[in-house]
């Protein structure tokens, strides 16, 4: 039976304060509890009989085999996922070496935890490694984000930092893409094979404190030219259509396409 | 003040049923309300004071200032909006001949309203401006649909049908796509200037009863190749990527990229 200390445990980490105090997160669900196993170090697990699984016992020390009573105490969810997992949040070093040779992201205050777990995913998707958030980015830790990164959390190197200060650091060393309504048409410029793409808020785009660190400007052309369409597009969409023009470019056909 | 009829009016309109009774649906917020505004009927609006704005009288017959309080109860938004709108949906016939001559999206039984309401907007980006759902899609008048698609509801026309009858008709007049994991990579595929893209259901894909329909298998790629990845992306980066890849490849330039 889960003890109400337990259950207190796992509700505190709804709170930033506390996953980052604890240095602990939540995950739901078979399909991404299963895929963050091997990954992430596992604390706790909360199983309802129907769910079970004997591969759980290699991957976490603790598992409860609990009610659909007791499931619905420790779940953030509104529809029963079965499984509930405790993971140890990673941490890791920057490797700047490593950055400068690949493609990386950096997320200048992208608020909506569903966009940000989109993000984390899609970056899984198309092999960057890291991403690298400002100060209030939301929490990729944060359930609905976890959630909706479909277990790319475990893969993805996400670092909260000052982006000024880092991108001081580095726009001299690689590229640094910004997507604003002014820059250049993706689809035609000549993009480089490792770099920092900036990705800005929903509302707001990038920061000005940022610009001079740019290095080249981008635009995802509306269609067709000039023609009445939406404003703007879904930060997430926004990404994805960037993200996957540079692996376009570059994959590998044996012709730079 | 606003009469209890008028909010109990409002409220059933958060059931499918009522909005399809009385083709009617509701959307909140300045930006979203003003840019259906000049598109569709607004049959009423619910303003706070703050929020008010004089260029409202040319489009709506009823306008009723409301305080906070009122304004929750008509809600159907967690935050206040300052702004709620009750239209009437819009009808049309669909127009054979355009749609062949046009690039066009079918959604199989997408679940997700945030996912629809995306990628109605994306559509409206890149100009498509006709959407073909199963009956099983999500509803694109709900109001999670609506506030994602951010006023694009209003330019894009979303149809519900039986998607395999209208392919039936359709499939030997234009090339017909569908997104699979065995596909061709779509950064190297001839594509059309013309077709239907089929989108399928977040879990489990494109119908079967669908497949003997797709003139075109496509896949997206991710990077490395035979890297380990994320398994899927949402369906909604994956429509933007794909779409993208389209209107890229007919962008004028001069040059077919």
């Amino acid at each position: 039976m889960l003890s109400k200390t337990k259950i207190k445990w796992i509700n505190s980490l709804e709170r930033k304060k506390n996953r980052d105090e604890k240095r602990l997160f939540v995950a739901e669900g078979t399909k991404i509890v299963s895929d963050l196993l091997p990954l992430l170090k596992c604390r706790f697990m909360g199983v309802e009989q129907s769910a079970f699984k004997d591969e759980y016992r290699n991957f976490s020390d603790e598992i409860e085999v609990i009610t659909p009573d007791e499931y619905k105490k420790i779940s953030f969810q509104k529809s029963p996922q079965g499984v509930l997992a405790v993971f140890e949040k990673p941490t890791f070093d920057i490797q700047y070496e490593e950055i400068t040779e690949n493609l990386n992201l950096a997320l200048d205050e992208i608020q909506d935890p569903g966009n940000l777990g989109t993000i984390i995913r899609l970056a899984d998707w198309f092999g960057i490694r890291d991403i690298f958030c400002s100060h209030h980015t939301a929490d990729a830790f944060s359930h609905k984000t976890v959630q909706a990164t479909m277990g790319a959390i475990g893969r993805v190197r996400v670092h909260y930092l000052d982006l000024k200060i880092f991108l001081k650091d580095l726009f001299e060393k690689m590229p640094v893409y910004g997507t604003f309504m002014d820059g250049k048409n993706v689809y035609h410029e000549n993009l480089s094979r490792n770099g920092i793409i900036i990705m800005g808020n929903e509302g707001s785009g990038i920061s000005d404190e940022l610009l001079p660190f740019i290095t080249q400007k981008l635009m995802i052309p509306s269609f067709p030219e000039n023609g009445k369409t939406s404003e703007s597009l879904n930060v997430g969409i926004a990404t994805a259509i960037i993200v996957s023009e540079f692996r376009r470019k570059f994959f590998k056909t044996g012709k730079k396409m």
